[in-house]
């Protein structure tokens, strides 16, 4: 397994990859790998084959964090995210400094970001107002370095694979866009690097998300008629905030596809949802 | 040559030519070509060699007209476009149609945009706001329809030019952005399409440009300290306007690396200037 840390590297090795016709399969992600990434090298390997190339990065990308935000304290551990890596057969490892990803020449600073502007503006586009346009520029750099066949990310971020999809059209990237499923818990909790900010009793409380989701889909499951969302909105909240460290961002029922919000939950609709449990953040989302 | 209208079939081209290392030049362009473009398709030719291929894309981007703006009536001529390519060795004119570079299905329409956010603001960017985030998306799709390994613009768009070298450089394209001189008729009007518009009155009267930059270098070269640019830009503007169809934009004496304007004007700093010639809007510039 190789390390690569610069992006002049990286990009020569791309280069050569795509004039020897190797195909390559990429994971983007910001470390701290839990089984959920794990499953998300799997699926890049089943596609590129034995005779392609898995390439995992691994890059907390500040243009996705407020200010506010945990970027200083997001969890990192390199060590066990190579071992990981190593583990799970992945062939390189792409680990940029911000130097690297966004340098910064005095009178030529870094100033050029992609922009999805419909996707982006609901859930947490609304909670967080630049964080998909640090994710699509971030994920276009990495597009632009790796030159991947097929990239994959995870179910859990379901609006940030709704827009990577949308901007690999758009600007015509030729690369394949794989959503994986959201790997949980035995108790149903969607893993994330963020659990690990949980105390014990919080992260109790936290399966409150997917409690959540299992009432709306029993509610609307077991309807003769479609549910208002208001509604259902109502009982989901009622429902996760009886956990004292639970305090619900936003839940929401909208179109998988145009990310438009319903007023009237049937099957095959989407819920995503967001709740602090404590201080810590974590989403969810699941197909009605 | 090669004649090619879809973009699947453009970039199936372009990862055939990566697998089998040939070299791809791209000379973007909107069509009604002249002299300045074939200038750009021998640049083009230089750098990639006889064993490479040259690709001019024609394509009158509507994203960068704003609604008020000349896209309706910019001039178009594709058969001699294609005979001027024909002429000048381009091996593949790229001329997609804006069903293939704007797909609009119903529910998912374009929504993804290039945004330079410095160099971008002023002069053009004050005349024209959505005119470099169009212009920047166009290219970006481009470079990824067509992945070339060098891509040659004109001097003539100074700040375009810039622009696009800084989102090269910001989003990792893998493309060497070369800037061509600017070809001038004989009495120094900077070729343009645009120059079309002008009647026989008014394309005396275009000259001003030329004249007006001719003025403010004289100055500069003449004087043994830098010149304060209000005065340098007031007496070019009463020069330009003696010509009763000619009305300045702007005119603005800037860093040629940052397009920061300078409050004294010395050898090395760019003049860039645009000027309503009767209806029609041109623009030229220049290192002073």
């Amino acid at each position: 397994m190789r390390i690569v840390t610069s992006v002049a590297a990286m990009q020569r090795l791309a280069m050569e990859w795509n004039r020897r016709g190797v195909r390559a399969g990429l994971v983007p992600t910001m470390g701290y790998l839990h089984e959920g990434h794990m499953s998300l090298l799997r699926k890049a390997r089943e596609r590129v084959g034995n005779r392609g190339v898995v390439v995992a990065s691994i890059y907390v990308n500040p243009t996705q964090f407020a200010p506010t935000e945990d970027l200083a304290h997001y969890p990192r551990d390199l060590a066990r995210d190579k071992k990981l890596c190593r583990d799970a057969g992945v062939d390189v490892v792409f680990v940029p400094g911000d130097h690297q990803m966004y340098p910064s020449r005095h009178g030529a600073e870094f100033s050029t970001y992609v922009v999805e502007e419909t996707l982006s503006r609901g859930m947490e586009g609304v909670s967080r107002p630049t964080h998909f346009r640090g994710v699509a520029t971030a994920v276009a750099k990495l597009f632009n370095i790796i030159r991947p066949e097929v990239a994959v990310f995870g179910a859990k971020d379901f609006q940030q694979a709704a827009i990577v999809k949308r901007m690999a059209r758009d600007l015509n990237f030729p690369v394949k866009i794989i959503v994986a499923p959201t790997v949980r818990e035995a108790d149903g909790l969607a893993l994330s690097s963020r659990n690990r900010y949980l105390s014990a009793e919080e992260r109790r409380q936290a399966v409150a998300l997917w409690q959540g989701i299992q009432l709306a889909r029993q509610t609307v499951r077991t309807s003769t008629r479609p549910i208002p969302a208001s509604r259902l909105n109502s009982e989901l909240k009622w429902l996760i905030e009886t956990r004292p460290a639970a305090r619900v961002d936003y839940i929401e029922f909208f179109d998988p596809e145009t990310l438009q919000p319903v007023a009237k939950v049937q099957r095959g609709a989407q819920i995503a949802l967001a709740v602090f449990v404590g201080k810590t953040r974590l989403i969810d989302n699941a197909r009605i």
